[in-house]
């Protein structure tokens, strides 16, 4: 049967790998890097050098394929991602059917497979066509990254913590203590009308480029505003997260 | 000025650890390893295993010390916790005070630090009396080794996702699309009145003994409650977590 590896790879320092994920690439015969794009680019050079750095050249083949980009127009969001799932499922789909029978190969995640990210939904998608078997190893995601570049905890002691996205923030407004915001291309944080709470922001974080940036939301949110659009601009791309927090430990 | 680390190390399995929590222990002269009860011993010895694999015998020494129990009688939640955080930074004051002026020392997280861990809130305490500077290591958390057991993601496409206590779920209900419960000493998702949703539930996950088992909440839920008492009693402790999940990807 053959054995597909989902490695989560952490969020761009190639020291955030375990070394349960390095043990399962380079037991891997194949590792899939996805590219296109600017962003995309920069995530698949991060990729490599992962690759470089710690699989036996030889051994391990490093495949690069081009991810279809998401189509928008004239669709709901839950149709495109729907139609965009099934076109990368066709790219999986071609490069699993290309492996041996008893061949494993690995997807590197960004992060941790389990949070915001569709490679295990996609493989489920082309079950019924093609045998394979799956392994997922976790890998640190960007939440774990900014919480450790902030020094802080995410939850306040014995509250809940709710990771969302910018869409629903701004939908929803602010709700739980320990709120974590992921995929925010509108800056829902600018929208929210409660000054007292903090922000901890951070932008390509674990990677050379890193950004963070944290105060009293009143007091800082513009200056996030406009270090976001610069720091855009100068890369060609942006992958932010932050975390909104209101009250204090040990308060009611 | 003296540098402490605090590193996550994930949560049993020693492949969890990261190339960088790796380097950043190789490079402490100290690493101190907290002991005591059934529980804490058997994490110990993890951590002891980990101290063994992949620091250089003779450069780093490791320091063993007793945490305080926590004191709950005649006090609300929030009083026992603070005297009890208060007791633990008196032990780390004295840890830290033993350092020379620039040594570097670790202190090894279960998890992540950033996660239902007070190391970091603990370390402030004693700010005021002892200079030292901290680095923050990510690590693997339990939910992310949860969802690898079960090779699936914790959100759906695009929705939320909430970490909650056993006693917040018993207190509120189940109301996020997913919700990931640890700390639940009561079995709260067996209160839950939600036959429909699906609960991922495991234990002990990452080690030799994980256990793991999912399925329709009314039709799983009296099966992991036995699962879960039996497994207590055989080892004298049990850490588990769980997430429950209402709706299908691609829902409304």
């Amino acid at each position: 049967m053959r054995q597909i590896f989902v490695i989560g790879i952490g969020t761009g320092n190639p020291d955030h790998v375990t070394i349960q994920a390095i043990n399962a690439m380079k037991g891997a015969d194949r590792v899939f890097i996805p590219t296109k794009g600017a962003k995309k680019e920069e995530l698949a050079s991060v990729r490599r050098e992962i690759c470089e750095r710690y699989l036996d050249a030889g051994k391990t083949k490093t495949i690069e394929f081009a991810v279809p980009q998401r189509q928008t127009e004239g669709k709901t969001y839950i149709e495109s991602v729907d139609e965009w799932h099934a076109a990368i499922a066709s790219s999986y789909a071609v490069l699993i059917g290309d492996l041996g029978d008893n061949a494993a190969a690995a997807f590197l995640v960004w992060g941790d497979p389990s949070l915001y990210d569709s490679t295990l939904r996609i493989l489920e998608r082309i079950r019924g066509s093609i045998a394979f078997e799956v392994t997922v190893i976790p890998g640190i995601t960007s939440i774990q990254a900014l919480a450790a570049s902030h020094k802080i905890p995410v939850n306040l002691v014995g509250k809940p913590v709710e990771i969302t996205t910018g869409r629903r923030l701004a939908d929803e407004g602010l709700t739980a203590d320990s709120t974590v915001v992921m995929l925010d291309g509108i800056q829902a944080f600018s929208q929210i009308d409660d000054p007292d709470a903090e922000i901890f922001w951070g932008a390509y974080l674990g990677t050379a480029d890193e950004i963070i940036h944290s105060g009293r939301l009143g007091d800082v949110s513009d200056e996030i505003v406009r270090m976001r659009a610069a720091a855009r601009e100068r890369h060609g791309w942006i992958m932010d997260i932050y975390l909104l927090r209101k009250g204090r430990d040990f308060e009611g």
